[in-house]
């Protein structure tokens, strides 16, 4: 069923992945049944799995480098909200009909291109075909000291809560991708559209927060929708404060031409951004985590009793959303 | 995408999957961004990744706790070969257009069955929609003492080769189901069809060859072929006696019927039976772990200094055998 040019499994496996498991310790050159893994001293393992699916969550032309760099970064950004520093992946790819041996060689230069930006190695997997969409599933593994992980469900009233990066720009890129938004000058679309297709975990962030922030978690449903996550595993409400959002100069100059923008900014997801709260006194510890990580983090809003995210505006009044985050079905 | 009927992804999530990480530790109930594990102490993790797609692995009309269970034990097999006791499970499942709600929650009542039965948990997972067949990603994670985990590079020449339980089966039942195979006894017949809908991982037999077996693996591209993978990973060849390959009675009654069933037999796939083999002094441990694991290990062959599997009749002559192993594509 698959292409009659591609190459076999097993050729596939030694030209394209056996490669990135190199030097990976307990990879066994991918030739066993599975791989091996032991967290560090005093450290526990964290899991993750994304599923990604040609012209569902990527557009099946795009570059297969950046295609699996997003499939292993999302993965990575579940890590990087948990605390934990990433270690190896899995890499399950299912290819499809139209899928060539060049889209191969440039998937497998994308995790190697992210294997060193990440210091992940590939610990196995699985190459199938389908009659379907070319499907993607990276499982990652982590470690992080035990009962240090970060967690959504421990946020107080008090708390304040912070994002890292900026907000919305990839639900913009991806707005211009689709040809829903225009007019944007070409650098500024080109940092939108770059904001979607290649998110950036915050993992060093992530490890700065350990003993810092109170819970945490990765924007990938949008930031509303994913501080109610948090909201409602914690039994807390939150509140946003709208003008204190962090917005690229591409964002805000968007957002500025239509002002209906904001709320795509504010409930798009993708951003790969970390969603975090900390005890009110503790804004000094994240200004010194987000020095040391190298990315900005900005207070955006607090956490009361109750349920739900408010939304407010400059005017300190509530922003009714129209649109919730985003649900894969 | 999904069906409309379909519950959203959160409330599928909370319905279905949730309770079956109900009390393992380190699932945190599926709400956070991943799952946490640390092996038992002395222990390193063995991690394994398959695939399963709709009308490729498995029929769509085929029973969804089936599915699942197939789906899982695929997995645990992995661990099985590698002597490791299995721990937890990821699953990444997407859901095509016309899965309900009915069979996810079949499908749950599977995993469910086969967790007690292999007492593995749900440590995470994700929820996704394709416009493809449905297709399913496990990951299985297990443990086994740090150094003892059994291999498929370390056969060596002398070796003697052995099966678990019986061989054939599962492609003889894949026969029957495809309408290949007819004339079988009903009986017969369905305990071929179980087989191959059904396979049996032999955790117990894995962790019992800790210490015996010099390589292992678990037949699931056929036996002939995983014997070459053997081979070709330990820089070996081997020899089978196909007189000496344990058969079942409904695939003996099978052969006879029509003697070119065996070569079906011999290189069909989804067996999941382990193929292992110990140094020559070792047929009393072998049989000791056998009986403790409950379970028949039938020496069939030898490991001979070279490369490649010959397999060899009653009268000691080559059988030339047209057919390789399953390759996914």
């Amino acid at each position: 069923m698959a292409d009659p040019s591609l190459p076999g499994e097993f050729e596939l496996i030694a030209r394209y992945f056996a490669p990135l498991a190199e030097g990976v310790p307990g990879a066994l050159g991918l030739k066993d049944d599975a791989g091996l893994i032991a967290p560090s001293p005093g450290c526990e393992l964290v899991v993750t799995t994304d599923t990604v699916i040609a012209d569902v969550h990527f557009r099946a032309a795009d570059p297969p480098d950046l295609v699996a760099r997003k499939a292993l970064r999302v993965n990575v950004s579940d890590l990087a909200a948990m605390g934990a520093r990433p270690r190896v992946y899995l890499v399950a790819l299912s290819v499809s009909p139209e899928t060539t041996e060049a889209w191969v060689a440039g998937f497998s230069a994308g995790l190697r291109a992210d294997q060193a930006r990440f210091r992940i190695g590939l610990l196995g997997g699985d190459t199938t075909s389908t009659p379907g969409p070319l499907t993607i599933t990276i499982t990652a593994i982590g470690e992080v000291a035990v009962g240090k992980a970060l967690h959504r469900s421990t946020a107080r009233p008090g708390d304040l809560v912070f994002v890292s990066g900026t907000i919305g720009d990839a639900a913009l890129g991806l707005g211009l991708i689709q040809g829903r938004l225009t007019g944007l000058a070409s650098e500024q679309a080109d940092h939108l559209r770059q904001r979607y297709l290649l998110p950036e975990p915050r993992v060093e962030l992530g490890l700065a927060l350990g003993g810092v922030a109170c819970a945490a978690m990765d924007v990938s449903d949008g930031l509303v929708a994913d501080l109610g996550h948090i909201c409602s595993a914690s039994g807390v409400a939150a509140v946003i404060e709208a003008g204190r959002v962090p917005l690229s100069a591409a964002a805000r100059e968007a957002i500025l031409a239509d002002p209906r923008r904001l709320e795509t900014a504010l409930t798009g997801g993708d951003d790969y951004e970390l969603l975090f709260t900390v005890a009110a006194g503790k804004r000094a510890d994240v200004a010194r985590a987000a020095a040391a990580a190298g990315v900005a983090a900005t207070e955006v809003g607090r956490i009361e009793a109750g349920s739900g995210v408010t939304v407010t505006g400059p005017d300190g009044r509530t922003l009714a959303l129209t649109r919730g985050g985003y649900r894969h079905f």
